[in-house]
């Protein structure tokens, strides 16, 4: 046994209460210091109460974060770093395990992470079932890879005939990359390929929409906006997206 | 409005209540009739009670299952179908949709689609955080789709380097071709690149493995067993397999 303390690094799922599980509510509710971005907090402000520290973190400040929770751990506490969705899918469990990984392992806290529903599963429940059968996610976010590996991952996924969830697909700072993912998707996929935009699942003024690739609107797609692009399997059926579970070809 | 019923296609997550939403735990409980393959009836056995018919099913008969849920609701009652994990990732949300679509517009049941946690989300939280950037789900079943088609994405994320979750990777009528998968990943990727394997994830018997791309037991896996391939961005931090949210190069 270590004197260090426990970090449980906990996906909230997308939205409000309704989504989230058992086993994240339990990880916050028992935690001493809980350690997020301050929307993430907002998100679980039901499940904490003035015993605990609360420990806001910027947009941007993952890094720092992630040290803080670790350290908080590694003083003795109970610790829940929490994320919007499953925090190891681009959330911070990446970060928050190759700190801890870094400590002297005596002084290393016991770690537990919470999985959660991320933004694709939840978008594909308001869509219909796009992710029936074999999906790639990919981030359009070049902030910590150059544009040229973000785009190649794109053109082998849109030649490979898999359907495709994108993360991060466009913000105020990042106002092109979705425009032009379109363009490398259409020079493999038909312009009536099915799209479903669906921004802030789970939540208060929450937006689905099933459109065609080539006439999908990226001025209307933010930051908490997740865009599914359907593959030859994919189909409109009434105001759903479907993909069939069958695959009766081959991939060109 | 229609006279017809509710259908609610209910994701269970990946075991015991713990990883369950509250609105998958809402579903069942509303439902009248419960229809679902025996042991994900198992799996929300505390949920019901003999005031509701359970419906369960074989494994294999799932359109027999859609159609069983369709026209229980379309009959007038509430229905919940459930699965494992979430309904839409290879679960039975496509066929039941499209079950649905092919009805008459006023016969329709409402749908209403509850999310779950996949197997690959839970795989990730015990192993570490290798679904922390870019990654893809291919089912290795060649059940409903030509081996050659299911080879062929296979090799196109092992080319485009995203890390690789793999469900329904072998059963005792598929026994060849995990090995194969993995032979098809070794021309592109290194011996020692990360694996982990989950069985049974959240239920009794759960069985977390990280290993080697060419070290992997291909024998030991099973139907309830999910294989994660790590990428170049993947490494090996003690027990756990986590990849960097960073991608320095492009891919080639």
């Amino acid at each position: 046994m270590t004197g260090a303390g426990q970090l449980s690094i906990v996906g909230l799922g997308p939205g409000g209460p309704a989504h989230r599980t058992r086993a994240a509510e339990d990880a916050v509710r028992a935690a001493e210091v809980v350690v997020g971005y301050r929307s993430y907090l907002a998100q679980c402000a039901d499940l904490t109460g003035s015993h605990q520290v609360l420990v806001p973190g910027a947009m941007g400040a993952e890094q720092q974060r992630a040290v803080d929770a670790v350290h908080a751990a590694t003083d003795g506490h109970r610790v829940a770093l929490v994320s919007s969705g499953d925090a190891g899918i681009y959330g911070m469990a990446s970060l928050a395990l190759c700190t801890v990984a870094g400590l002297a392992a005596e002084s290393r806290p016991a770690v537990h992470l919470v999985p959660g529903i991320t933004a694709a599963t939840a978008a594909g429940a308001l869509l219909g079932a796009p992710l029936a059968r074999d999906f790639a996610c990919l981030t359009l976010s070049d902030l910590l890879a150059p544009w040229e590996a973000v785009e190649a991952r794109l053109r082998a996924v849109a030649a490979a005939d898999l359907v495709l969830a994108l993360y991060n697909p466009r913000s105020a700072g990042r106002p092109w990359q979705l425009g032009r993912a379109r363009d490398v998707l259409l020079e493999h996929r038909p312009a009536d390929t099915a799209a479903g935009l669906v921004t802030d699942a789970g939540r208060g003024g929450e937006r689905v929409e099933v459109t065609t690739l080539a006439a999908m609107d990226a001025t209307a797609v933010g930051m908490r906006t997740v865009v599914i692009i359907g593959a030859s399997g994919t189909q409109r059926l009434g105001d759903w997206m479907v993909t069939a579970r069958s695959l009766a070809e081959v991939a060109s």
